[in-house]
């Protein structure tokens, strides 16, 4: 039976996150996952979104992606959309897989995006593997694995 | 069937957030959505408020119009409501579209009532087409949108 | 059939905020409301007194009264109380009134008392209109009230 | 029918609170209570020891003692647990009554201790008056009692 | 019959943190408990994996590890983390013991390693302690132990 990762995004971010997602999972060659996409105005709607993804699409999987602003209210709205995001999973027992890229995380628009595009793609990988099994990650366990960033790695 | 949304609003917002989101809806010439009202003291009070639009009054989905005020303590306040708009959503399962504007996003007040005026009509429209399809806001995904501000834009 | 307002105080709070309530329900001259009462160390036990009178004691509404104190530890325990009132409301789709003086709301005990005798009886009057119908603060709405302080009033 | 106090505490704590919660009920001659002990680690773990002697060992109310440390990580941890406790009471509808003693609220360990041996003391006699009824407290509302500290009185 | 304890760890920390919990249970020479072990990419996956590993895989206790960065915004991760926890515990009526190190914990990389395998150990034994019953850890109570590091001790 084919499975369903659902991608929620925002019209707030400022690139296209679902076109890495998706390139990722082609990149896989996964056969039998489908994408499911929910378009919404910014982070704080994600929860809402990725919970009727989980259970009125019936996906199996979660990604909430979204690229906060870099003023301290965008903190507090990405903060919100982070407790909602771990609430939705506590309710329906399914992961979503957060990625989001803060707008102050590059030191300029060229850098901000790769960091998008390496978070994005790798995190899709990690949607995937989740799909499979739990213990599909256990040989990255302990280290120090950093998604969009260079990997700080595991302390010997 | 014709379908409802519900607005939200306070005595403490110092601008008839209500009138710009008739207006907006108005403009939209959209038949057959109606409106239902529910006015409550302040922002914390949204939440219940939304609750019993969403549960009692069937709405399909609600705004919450509010205006927090610019001291420390207002910015908690506006952050519990939020966080309680987040949860009302996780369990009615349906959007309610925050419009906050905080009393400090303009340098005076004519300014700030233009902020007011265009986000709360930018989300109106937003309520309307998330009301459609899921998939109705895609085409603006990752383009930068900023409601009642300038957009930003995509990052190419 | 006769209504009941619940009102939750605290023995942390520095004057008897119930009895300003009870002067406001009985200026309002409103047959056919009853006042229960629930008295509770500290604001974080509000919203368990609320949610015993809604519950167990039938109250159609709720107002919890409370006066935090004025260092940092105080404005956590409000907020962890506010948040907890916030849930509540959503749990049993009745309204809770939050009605809280900070200590250092006032520059003495004397304008401290009046910030609380009219913020007390001004939310209580709101109750009592949120008890009648979802459209008695609609004339108020986007005014700029502020209870227990001047108002800011609206921006022409 | 005998009533039962529910009485969690921490390994992390540096003072056997436990012991100054019997000796309260000792002092009080109240015949037919009973205390169950549940001692877990650290603060973040007295939510779901309260749940389960609420739940499982059918107490009546609950006190959850807790000395949190003095960094800023310690004040993040009581304010989880702080939230856990009033998260269980909303889903129990039995109060907890939260016995917390910071590790800097004393200028030294004699100072320190004296706080925690009468903060915990009073509420426990808190805790015995509101396994009564909801009105046997009614008396001190609006006094400015404080737990543990001089009483800051009522504002004349 | 026996009794599995889950082990949720993570991708992002630095330590094979479940090796650790391992050699404790080991070292404790408990016959029939099993561990089960469920990994995700970083600490705001673990509310997740606890609770399928609670609810799914049938575990009588979880212990979540991991190894929130030193940023701001790790430090607000895993506080999201954290109320998680707090939360699925609650729903699950089950303890997870959260043993969260963080990076600037450390003035080095070995002293950082030192604490993390320390409290590891020490909260698996704890955790193996809470399966067999309440007061199993009663004789630690106010003690001022701290796990993975040195105990500050009761005071006198």
């Amino acid at each position: 039976m084919s499975k369903k990762i659902g991608i929620a995004d925002t019209m707030f971010a400022r690139v296209d996150m679902f076109k890495i997602a998706k390139k990722a999972l082609d990149d896989s060659m996964e056969p039998g996952i489908k994408l499911e996409r929910y378009t919404v105005p910014g982070v704080k709607d994600l929860p809402l979104a990725c919970k009727k993804l989980l259970e009125e699409q019936n996906c199996n999987i979660c990604m909430a992606l979204g690229m906060p602003g870099d003023k301290p209210i965008d903190k507090t709205c990405a903060h919100e959309a982070s407790q909602g995001l771990i609430q939705t999973q506590i309710q329906t027992n399914k992961h979503i897989i957060e990625v989001f890229i803060h707008l102050d995380e590059g030191s300029n628009e060229k850098e901000l995006k790769e960091i998008v595009k390496n978070r994005t793609y790798d995190h899709t990988m990690n949607a995937i593997a989740l799909l499979k099994s739990k213990n599909k990650l256990q040989k990255f366990a302990g280290k120090g694995i950093r998604q969009g960033k260079e990997n700080v790695g595991e302390i010997k």
